[in-house]
């Protein structure tokens, strides 16, 4: 963006140089068919030497075509690389986005205020046609930000974090509560969970849930621990509360996903405590990592491929113009492996 | 891109219609300091007014700002969300993004011809400033694209398959032959390597080397078996060379990536082989899962978050004008840990 007064190239320049319509170049820049090779280098060359490129707002609003979704995500660089849940939601997007010749514009944050200015530029510099926002936290500020801005978003984050954004989320209240109770009906007294970052919504939803159901079914014994969600985190967490005295140790463990749970199964070896023999351990997502361990890992089963798909295309609806909703996606469900089993008496 | 002769908007009348300079509007839209919030907000009114953005290209070439870098990914998107690879890949280069402000363009491609349609749209439409490649192939036809386009690029893969391109690579060939010389050292002569996509050219490189390995040490019981990379792959490899008869079943089993080897450790669990006493297994990449297994897996420890940092901190280096390179990282190093052993004589 230079402030001199160098005229203005349209694609009426491109078309008279290549000597061509100004349809063919249109159908060149928009990777259409109908020319042959030797036109389309032509358009790009006069394109090229003139240093003209398509205003790609106009382009989009035109055609009504979406090129680009943006995602932030707030996690240090190193444990996203760790964590199966992320690849997979992104997996999960990039597989509806493909069919549409969409690309995912991904960018790593520090904290939810430098997403906010992010958001900003990238919407505002129409790099984007609409972005997908996740790990929503109490008073998030990107919920006003994303109002404020008109940014057709899909927060992935329960109706109570996500303001009047079109939400998806998952009913991990209900999830939690069919967990503690399977344990129980097990006639675990002493349950464990070893949950994901405190200060993340959902993870304050599933530790009420927990601390809720506990209560309704009697149980004195449970304990919470929060982590970053890393398996080392998990095994950590594990480690303390197996070292616990016997009448304090817990008997049953649930994870907040399936790195942690994997840890944990390789703690309780490490400690010659037999799973599910000593202790049973819930795992929660439910990647492949659950039926490669052995024992094999009980989970909450959540389908996080589809997840993402389901987000996606509920952020194609909102960017062409439907209204605002709430999507709730299947809640998880127990998939009983070998890895829980009713306590030793 | 209409064909109908609406006048083109320029800077100058979006800096008319907020009150403001030309240089407060390229401040705002670069997002720089030194405006208020209040006329901030009145600049990007009236360029949604009148339908104003930036041309990006010639933001880019005036401030040699490089905001975004392009990464297209051959793979199903049920596979990629089941690969530590990747995500870790990807972790490595985010990180050098960020740094500096910059986005990665993240695109999941149905074959290479694909991929090079797509990279010449990004650059054509100045999309972004430079591209990652991976997965080469032989005779790969994006060498002579990125040629032709001048693409700025970096190629990961071997110089032998990404021509004129500046490559950034894992020396493949040496780090095979010593997994091959360890295990031969330490008394196996029944050695398997279950292998990734036979068309990926690193796995060709991977295939020769094993062959080559054991002619020179005098194995003459080497096999090996190609799969897709995913843990079903390499459960189901495991167990058809487990089902082998004692006398030709294999001693020792290499595994291309890590996923591959924790469903082998598990599936010698389901047939009651211990490992290592009457199976030996060697990992590759090396994540955490490898630590997170009992026994613990040894493994070709690569550190697949920095390679995708130097990938990164290299195309920076090409987009900036650097000439061709050939630049190798380090190679895949020896990390034994509970899951090898000699032979049960």
């Amino acid at each position: 963006m230079t402030t001199s007064p160098t005229p203005r190239v349209t694609i009426k320049d491109v078309a008279a140089r290549a000597g061509v319509s100004k349809g063919a170049v249109s159908l060149a820049f928009n990777h259409k068919p109908g020319l042959s090779e030797a036109t389309r280098d032509r358009i790009f060359e006069a394109a090229r030497e003139l240093g003209w490129a398509p205003n790609l707002a106009a382009r989009s609003l035109s055609s009504s075509r979406v090129d680009v979704v943006g995602l932030a995500i707030c996690r240090p660089a190193q444990l996203l690389g760790l964590e199966p849940f992320y690849m997979e939601f992104v997996s999960g997007v990039e597989s509806v986005l493909t069919e549409r010749s969409c690309s995912l514009l991904l960018r790593l944050v520090r904290n939810v205020e430098e997403e906010v200015g992010l958001q900003d530029a990238w919407w505002r510099g129409k790099q984007v046609s609409g972005s997908i926002l996740v790990d929503f936290r109490a008073d998030d500020p990107r919920v006003p930000a994303a109002e404020r801005l008109g940014l057709p978003v899909v927060a992935v984050g329960h109706p109570s974090l996500t303001g009047s954004l079109t939400s998806v989320w998952t009913d991990d209240a209900t999830a939690v509560t069919e967990a503690v109770g399977y344990l129980a009906a097990l006639g675990h007294r002493r349950i464990a969970r070893v949950g994901g970052a405190a200060a993340l919504g959902h993870t304050s939803i599933r530790t009420a849930a927990f601390d809720e159901a506990a209560r309704a079914l009697g149980i004195a014994g449970a304990r919470q621990v929060a982590t970053d969600f890393s398996g080392e985190a998990g095994a950590r967490a594990t480690r303390s509360l197996l070292s616990a005295a016997r009448p304090d140790r817990p008997t049953a463990i649930v994870y907040d996903n399936d790195i942690m749970a994997v840890a944990g199964l390789s703690v309780a070896s490490e400690m010659g405590l037999g799973v599910p023999g000593d202790v049973s351990l819930l795992a929660w997502d439910d990647s492949q990592l659950c039926r490669l361990t052995h024992p094999t890992l009980s989970a909450m089963s959540h389908d996080v491929h589809g997840f993402g798909a389901d987000v996606a295309r509920t952020l194609f609806g909102v960017i062409t113009g439907e209204g605002p909703g709430s999507h709730p996606v299947p809640t998880p469900v127990l998939t009983p492996r070998g890895s829980t089993a009713p306590p030793k008496v």
